[in-house]
């Protein structure tokens, strides 16, 4: 395995064969797999599950990791191209990255959507550029439009719930969020629950609609996998039957960028936080999932995240698990 | 071990027990005793020494480490119950601090007293609370009240010197601080000595005696062990024959949480700074120790910091080996 | 090894064992050659290549590494000689160098050059100072006036490219650059390509010649290895049949700290950026070396940076690899 961006490069059987390895490397440890191995990792973004899943994830199996985020250095990263660099940065990322890829036997590569540009963003242009500096094995952990180690996670995680894949229903519901939010976590879901052969609905004010290409990018896995895909901004309706519903929040297609505008609207939304009542039609057991962070009582109430629906906590423990099963292909045999 | 949070917790052989086996590896490394193990540590208080003990204790013997304080992440911690997340801070402790645990074998917090109540700092409050969420064995590394991993060191290093444990006198100092400095390590001093079965006397000025509380323990553990606890405010008769003296600063229960009163009261003891000629009537050999960070000029002198009787850097370095030898009976059986 | 502080402190024969190690270890692995074995790393000024290639390298071979750093740590470090601690720093180095060391089997340290006094900064007073603090061997990461990592990783990226070393015609050439550099780099790399036996031209403007003792010292080498040390200010007949070009920035030593005179001269010098025309008398594959990070459009032009000629990256990757056989030499057999 040379990269690690996206779920879509891999088939369905592919993804079962790395939670399956995930699973025995729990029960088993490896303890020396990946002795002598190192993982770089460049956190252009800032990072609390990830950093330290793949920190613990390479210890477990005997490698090393290291890490550097532009706030560690001094120099300051400039990503400019043509320039002439005469201000406060004193390195470019064109010697950078491949300096600190060239330190490890792969490097993972966190760089969140810069919301300028709604274009830019859904191309995952940032993320493209840093990875064609490198010659190692990359992971996204984290891009502008992608998180395919949270989905890996999320999707190992509803394997051991027993949550069914065909005919499960699967809602990926928007919630309300102080903080114009992107869009990586909500189109790595709701393509990930889509190529699991799940009904999924994407549930969501007006306004409030995934961009086509990431609804497209879903119905194209849907039809690899038997699912498939709608939108609804009716909660009841959505949620009746449901098995599971996934919080997300992201920004306004029509405001990309412009916070202001997006706050304008709003405010009447607040009732978007996931309550109790939610599920009165769901199915008895209807988990509660989150990539985490969740604010507490924005996005879901206490007596929801503290409850027997949710799961969010081994949601961010398949993490690690996970990705110990993607280290050691990508690293073990090398 | 499924936690160590407090020498009290533990039997004076078990203690002795953990002494043995930090000077076993010491002499007899064990680089692969904890291979594939990872010790989590979330610093919610700065550290230097217990930072870097623990990364250096758990690589010796083939462990990781991974590291958690909040200026690391933007997300920021919120802690208070039942608030609504509308703030700055995007997670919450309730989801971080399992998150965290589960990622490692273990977990040390530090998390130093708020100074804000003192019932809540004498109670642990916070500690307590930050465990509850925990469900891997932890490790006290500085709570508002304890700090046991110091305390343990502490022992070790006396040992080695063959400081007298039966009929050994040892005097805790309060010295001049310009801050006002939390309990937790004269109340772990004064119980840990005490339980080693020595004459401890508290020299301190009228005002700022350790609370009763923290007394009361250090009387019950000399019960147990056949020492004695008292305290003073005359330093020629407290210094007469004592083997140790051990400096530090704490806050006046008087004036806890309000350093603008305690300020009056501090410029004329100015002179608490251990000089030489304090040690006029001790033991010839008497030990200065301190747990570090020391204010040279201000807590002590430099010509005793710098002289023959100083063992801070012995303390320091006993940090490691007796977490050693704690990670060790905490993992390595696991 | 009991410390790497200057390639002047060994034979040729020796630092070309060095190489010939660091090729073997790259070759040829050795994952558990430093296990149970820990690195301590104090970083008193800030770094990427080196920070990260000592963690690499340690992970590599087994080993770990732990970092101090002032901003890691609210303490601060007090570094001056019989002060009251009364103000912010909570800790003397006095105390912290040694408790660090203590915690590693060897201790690298960085301390750039404070640029207030020339004569201090020249005989590397602060480096001495610290090193004479620890009993561990230690390592020099960067000091006021030396940088022996970068040295030695410079010669293996010659030898690795077939660099001439008797008759090779070296150029150590002054760059513009915004801010006011040190000598450390300059002053070592001139010392290296002297005792690698090379030609050497120091090639800079008037007002920036090294200064006489960093000049005497590659003299010396050049003597013992029959290469040569000259100086030019004429880019012209410098760069004739030359086989590298080594490009950094040093302050003038007419105005050592003193920034603003400095400036003053240093806007006719804008064009000491290297670019391609400076080639035109060079050996045909004259290389463009450099230990970044580098200013692009400033010190060198896009088009030499991203050009055949350079080897900036094998030189930072070099970093990683000489220090391996480094740490292997001093930490595997002890």
């Amino acid at each position: 395995m040379n990269f690690f961006n996206d779920l879509a490069d891999f088939s369905i059987a592919e993804i079962k064969e790395l939670i399956t390895l995930a699973r025995r490397l729990e029960k088993k440890p490896e303890p020396r797999a990946l002795e002598g191995k190192v993982l770089a990792m460049l956190f252009l973004s800032p990072s609390l599950r990830t950093l330290i899943s793949f920190q613990s994830a390479m210890a477990r199996m005997g490698g090393g990791t290291f890490v550097i985020s532009p706030e560690m250095s001094i120099h300051g990263l400039e990503s400019r191209s043509g320039i002439v660099m005469d201000g406060v940065a004193a390195e470019h990322i064109r010697e950078a990255v491949p300096v600190i890829a060239s330190y490890g036997d792969a490097i993972g590569i966190r760089a969140f959507a810069k919301r300028e540009n709604l274009g830019d963003d859904l191309s995952d242009g940032e993320f493209r550029e840093l990875t064609s500096l490198v010659d190692t094995p990359y992971i996204n952990m984290e891009s502008a439009i992608n998180h395919p180690c949270q989905s890996l996670a999320d999707w190992k995680t509803m394997d051991d719930l027993g949550i069914p894949a065909r005919n499960g229903k699967f809602v990926l519901s928007w919630t309300w969020h102080p903080r114009q939010m992107p869009f990586a976590v909500p189109a790595a879901t709701v393509h990930m629950a889509a190529l699991r052969g799940m009904d999924v609905t994407v549930l969501r004010p007006e306004g409030f609609e995934l961009p086509d290409i990431v609804m497209d990018k879903a119905r194209q896995a849907a039809t690899i996998s038997g699912g498939s895909v709608t939108e609804s901004d009716n909660r009841s309706s959505t949620m009746q039957g449901s098995h599971v519903i996934y919080a997300n929040s992201w920004a306004s297609v029509h405001h990309y960028g412009d916070r202001q505008a997006e706050d304008k609207i709003k405010p009447e939304l607040r009732d978007w936080c996931i309550d109790e009542p939610w599920f009165e039609n769901a199915a008895n057991d209807c988990r509660f999932m989150h990539c985490l962070p969740v604010r507490r009582g924005v996005s879901v109430t206490d007596s929801v995240l503290d409850g027997p629906r949710s799961v969010v906590i081994t949601e961010a423990r398949n993490r690690m698990l996970v990705q110990m099963a993607l280290l050691h292909q990508m690293l073990s045999r090398s």
